[in-house]
């Protein structure tokens, strides 16, 4: 538990702050603060520790060497939003990177897993990662699911700990109460780099994310590593709400890319440059476009819930998250037992740019 | 001229300096204050006026339509450094855009031009451009010079005044002077458009940088455009050293590309996406070769002077004004009458952090 001196310093910093949900009131960090997570949330008589950065390699053969002084586990990363899922008192509650409670997410737990397990284990927080077209937080989606969303589990946790579960024991959890888990590619070695690079050319021609690699070992050591096809993936995304996002995104995305390319040296070289092209020219046109016909930059986002209210709940958070998108609800209706919403994100700063230099205004670049 | 008063203003508040060449003391603006440009270079009798930002245009037709109220000038744009010749006392020397004096354009005057315009008309502010691919300054070059530099004017300006000379009496001081100009493509209403249109893609295709426009008005409004194919060799060029730009660099110039293709519908869209996804991969690829081979990545420089001491002042100037990039100098020998230097420009951001990458370092992005 963490000491009550420390959180009060915590929050006279503004490193944390007063959160509320549903009448619920707890601290949540939002900042790293003396080796406390961003996305900690502080309850009553229980701490939910935040689930801290993974570092990225861009080289995976260096990396490994570099990274690495034990075997280490491989996982697919898949691409959706964090959460970290826990029992507070009599209700399962599931908390987002931020240390926000998902309305969304906690909402549909019961569909996303087999909540029985905190019955027999009360005390554990499964961090995890929900994927699908139909969710209210990522644009794009990941092509192996078709609709709504899934969760993959990766992590075992703790209340009140920051250690995660060892390896064996967290994959002794997931079988015994069949717990959606991501891939597990098993214990590896420096000397299985080939095995490693053939698995991720395959995850790359299928449009996958990447991997996590995590020693085996205390100090539990990880890193990530991503495949190519993904930045064209977000690059195509990022292209569409460019000047709503900061520019780094896609320099970062240009480097994985072309570091990927330079260790793997994927054959289809000239072909996967045009579609980096292509990701741009295609990203930013449709962006034109919608200004053309709309007059602004938005997207439409659908996700289903159990009850109302949380829908409810759902567009005042990200309202509240948003900064400067914004939020316009299309509907709320039932259907199919559920109750579907779907609603805009409009970019502001796409549609001015946009629209202003539509208009041939001057620009000071 | 300026007050003494307002020049010592900016000076307390440090939008001027105090900046000395060769023995010359004299008062540089730093940043645009109070109406006087960044770059306006104050001498004890006589002040040189900052060349003024030229807003740019991204659309076209409405660009033209919300920008101009009278017949308009369209010129050549230049894609070089940009130069104020002038004559002090009994020296002509030539300014920077950030008004220092430059060793090598003032060096390599009696080249560039018929000297000879300043003994009839020294009061004159000669405002253009030097390009071509043995300068200090620029990466790349243009495709129509193909060795040394040479300098195009494009505006005439006096002494202590900030307006430029009107349009027909600088093309007559051009032709009576045989100076060097951009191109005058004439005078142009809005609806030549497609006259216009046609110029742009004949630019596009030779791979030149666009054009100015140019108000036939009292005011002189000005507005830039560019075509797609120079942000293709632009995003190469900034590929190569992409850590150590500002990353609005590649977001400015797919955001032009993709409007100029919007609207100019280029034909051959396919084949501009594959140069664009190229242009990203071949100049980071090229940089990582070198951070492979050489442990860095640098550019190298080479420039002709008249006199050595001129490129002794000039490794200076480049070692004061580089910010954290490093110069190197190669060597400085005699040849054909000048002197020819060689220098790298060392780019360390680019250097640490692709080095680090490839040493298998963890980035926390």
């Amino acid at each position: 538990m963490l000491d009550q001196g420390f959180v009060d310093k915590a929050l006279e910093s503004h490193r944390a702050v007063w959160t509320e949900y549903d009448g619920l009131r707890y601290v949540r960090f939002v900042d790293d603060y003396q080796g406390v997570c961003r996305g900690t949330a502080v309850f009553d008589n229980q701490v939910v520790y935040g689930y801290p950065s993974i570092g990225r390699v861009l080289a995976l053969q260096s990396g490994l060497k570099g990274q690495f002084r034990a075997p280490f586990w491989m996982e697919e990363k898949v691409d959706g939003f964090n959460v970290r899922i826990f029992k507070l008192n009599h209700r399962i509650l599931a908390l987002t990177r931020g240390g926000f409670i998902c309305p969304f997410t906690t909402d549909r737990i019961p569909d996303l897993m087999p909540s029985g397990v905190f019955e027999h284990e009360p005390g554990i927080v499964l961090c995890g990662e929900v994927v699908g077209p139909d969710n209210p937080y990522m644009e794009g989606s990941v092509p192996y699911i078709k609709e709504d969303v899934e969760l993959f589990v990766f992590d075992i946790g703790a209340i009140s700990q920051k250690q995660f579960m060892v390896y064996p024991e967290k994959e002794s959890v997931i079988t015994r109460y069949q717990l959606p888990s991501v891939r597990r590619f098993g214990r590896f070695e420096l000397e299985d780099l080939p095995q490693i690079s053939e698995t991720l050319l395959q995850l790359n021609s299928e449009f996958r994310e990447g991997v996590i690699f995590k020693e085996d070992s205390p100090r539990d050591h990880r890193a990530k590593y991503t495949t190519s096809n993904i930045n064209i993936v977000d690059i195509e995304a990022g292209a569409y709400t460019m000047f709503d996002l900061p520019p780094e995104y896609f320099k970062n995305r240009i480097a994985r890319l072309v570091l990927f390319l330079d260790e793997q040296g994927v054959s289809n070289t000239l072909a996967l440059q045009q579609q980096l092209g292509t990701a741009y020219v295609r990203g930013l046109m449709e962006a034109i476009q919608q200004v053309h016909d709309h007059h602004k930059v938005f997207r439409t986002f659908r996700c289903r819930f159990r009850e109302r209210e949380n829908a409810v709940k759902l567009l005042e958070h990200l309202s509240d998250i948003g900064g400067h998108v914004q939020i316009t609800l299309h509907e709320l209706k039932e259907a199919n037992g559920y109750w579907l919403l779907e609603f805009d994100k409009v970019f502001p700063k796409s549609s001015g740019t946009l629209g202003s230099l539509l208009k041939g205004s001057l620009l000071f670049d």
